[in-house]
């Protein structure tokens, strides 16, 4: 049985002088790229040639919205009013994606970032404020969310197209949240256990704890790291070992729903 | 005989806790306001706001791009290579743009901000990359610029529908800049010389210099200030006066050539 | 019976072409100044010329560093760690404090702003960190912070100097907190009442909650509003009827334990 | 004869999640380290920990003050006014300054960043306000200027102390300037390359141009890059010849004049 997987990654994240990750190579990859818009990387420069090196490579692009933090990386949670939060994933989305049309392309999906995105997993009024950005920008932008999470529930119930993604290096807890980084067990190293780790829950159409426990859930894309030394080993892995399995790597417009 | 004439103002230029200007009050009375974009004022809440706002007082929208310089409300040159402004100015008219779509709006010109502006005035190459910013995203946005500068120049040659604007409170040297503010005869105070000022401009078809200096020049709008105590007084004597006169307040489509 | 006490106000707080309060008002009318720090307000520009107004009124100056979130105006909790935010407030001080220098002044005191402020209150562990950042810089700095929270309580396990303060324009609530902003009694409105909460606090010797609970501690500083419409007056008539009362106006090296 | 020479770097560049250079292994090589102070790179934590290093390896640190301009990496020229430019200055080396203390330093001297010193290099001016601003501070740093240039002379008229310094890895034309970076001559490349064009100039007490014009001028010390691949290397060589050959590698306190 043939199954439709899409590969995501974290992309277009240097800013100004600051280089980080490996876009060139890490976009001949993956099928989607989630774009940073200026608020905790990618300035308007860096937005535009990885928007052109996306067009380049036919890989779907989509918005990566944070809170403003540069100095953090949007790793630091705020404490945003819901209007301020919405307008500041509103504005993300439409310099990601008025840049995206100049170049032929449009935005297909939106992904918080970081500590937006972790907050939003298991906090459901902040993920209903995002779904809520998404939706007046346009109601038929592909929420890529978290499988089993708040922000996947909260895209459900507004009617949003809704992609569920699992990560391929990173562990989860019995209740599907991420083991924390500061666990010794948080992270799932190197391609081959990598792979294992995504090849498993795809056979149980579930999320797999560490303690063996089984979550049930769709799962439409595969979250693959776009920095650190391992990440295109990785990724090139991942896609190589996918399709020899049989999956058909796509674009996360023929899986959304 | 009846003219059409736009009245313009700089607007939605507040900053978090920051406010600046009047815009509830200036908004009734122009026809277009030339809204900030993140840059040198105007963060995304305060954006959606004034768009709000604008779109409730039937006013045409457009975007103020900037340095990006929030300190230093973009008023100070920067040195910025061709593709990083063009880059920027994109950024700023998408982002604007992507959320007035989002309120049943769009932008309808673009207006340089503070020192960009007074740099592409006399500066043809700075000019062409702004305008290039421009057509880039839409070629048939308005360009909104000072009368007889290199940047109505850049934007005539590219074929960008162009509206030349006036100032109501500033003065103009014999070569058609705008006296510097350093001198004492800089500024026209008060609403009554204001209007005096751009009715024997209308009159002449012409901006008039401090000497007399007759300059002809198509005069399509007039520019007003949105801040400052005398900001909503002259606005609104400007607009009657010019109303009695038989001008007919349009917006800037009726004009763009 | 005299009493020593202190007012203090949250000054220098306008940034690049936007203005807050009303600063060159306010300055002789307290005894100490909470100066932005770059971080919340106040630039670079903004704070030399605060402190060269401080050292014309014989102002004591404070740092009054924040998040790193201008946007915000250090109004909304962030998530840093302790080192990222030990390091920030570190920087703050010591910037404000070496430009204090060259104006003949030195910083006396540190109150941490806003939603730092507000969060270590009722958190010791970010309460320390705070400290460890003053004690890193100079363990003779004195801590400004609300009389019964748990930054007090930080300050005075660690041997830091502390003078403890009230608010003139708000409620508590029974256990000590301000009365949230969101609630109608959050405010106490008007020059009279401000000296009447303050009064009858100063009689008491605690705080006197919205329902009469009396909760005993030391006052050594009263926070008066630096910016809106009532703020001068109601610096002015409080300052005019403590004195009156018999209390001496001092600066906080006078009472700092 | 013996010399004694100084080397110097630019560190402390990193920003938040970005890396830049590679501070642990420059450290070990250089006299002097020029730190970013927060507005082209380091932000306080990144700060910190540059300066513990830098004691760790009894390192001279010194102030590296930069335009208001993370996102051009203060590369990029600002039409700042004087005063805004020197309150600037003033507060980036009051912050490292003030955070060099905690941990037992001091800053020993200044040498602006990028745009900032490029642009003073010819601008007495603007130098004078550079200068102004360090004295403030303390008339008792060291100005680290590029040899010839009009910061070295406004540091000498004002009576600061001042170290010239040479770059390993650029070359001059005729008139003392760089040659641009758009000319293919503008870099000389590798480490044996540098050393022979540092050796030569120390040889002749003189900057030696592209056509072999000789300026003759003060060398004090010789500036290394602190990022690129070859950084560590080329210090690492330079170190070693300039030693074997007699030098004395010394700080900059021991040259200022």
């Amino acid at each position: 049985m043939s199954i439709k997987i899409n590969l995501n990654a974290d992309l277009g994240e240097s800013y100004g002088a600051w280089t980080m990750g490996n876009d060139a190579d890490m976009l001949p990859l993956v099928g989607s790229a989630n774009l940073a818009c200026g608020f905790h990387g990618g300035d308007p420069l860096v937005m535009r040639k990885t928007l052109q090196l996306a067009r380049h490579h036919g890989v779907g692009v989509g918005a990566h919205p944070s809170y403003p933090d540069l100095q953090g990386f949007g790793r630091r949670r705020m404490a945003m009013a819901p209007d301020e939060l919405e307008a500041a994933i509103l504005y993300q989305i439409a310099a990601l994606d008025g840049m995206a049309r100049t170049e032929g392309l449009r935005v297909q999906h939106v992904k918080p970032h970081g500590a937006l995105n972790n907050a939003a997993c298991a906090d459901r009024a902040l993920a209903d404020t995002i779904v809520r950005a998404i939706r007046a920008y346009d109601p038929a932008l592909i929420l890529l969310a978290p499988a089993l999470s708040e922000l996947c529930a909260a895209g459900h119930a507004a009617g949003q197209p809704v992609v569920e993604e699992i990560f391929a290096d990173r562990a989860y807890l019995d209740d599907g949240q991420l083991v924390p980084r500061s666990r010794p067990d948080a992270m799932v190293h190197g391609a081959e256990a990598s792979y294992a780790h995504v090849r498993r829950m795809l056979d149980e159409g579930a999320i797999v704890s560490v303690t063996g426990k089984r979550l049930p859930c769709r799962i439409g894309s595969i979250c693959v790291h776009g920095d650190g030394a391992e990440a295109v080993a990785t990724a090139r892995y991942l896609r190589e070992r996918l399709s020899a399995d049989g999956c058909t790597l796509v674009g996360l417009t023929e899986l959304a729903a």
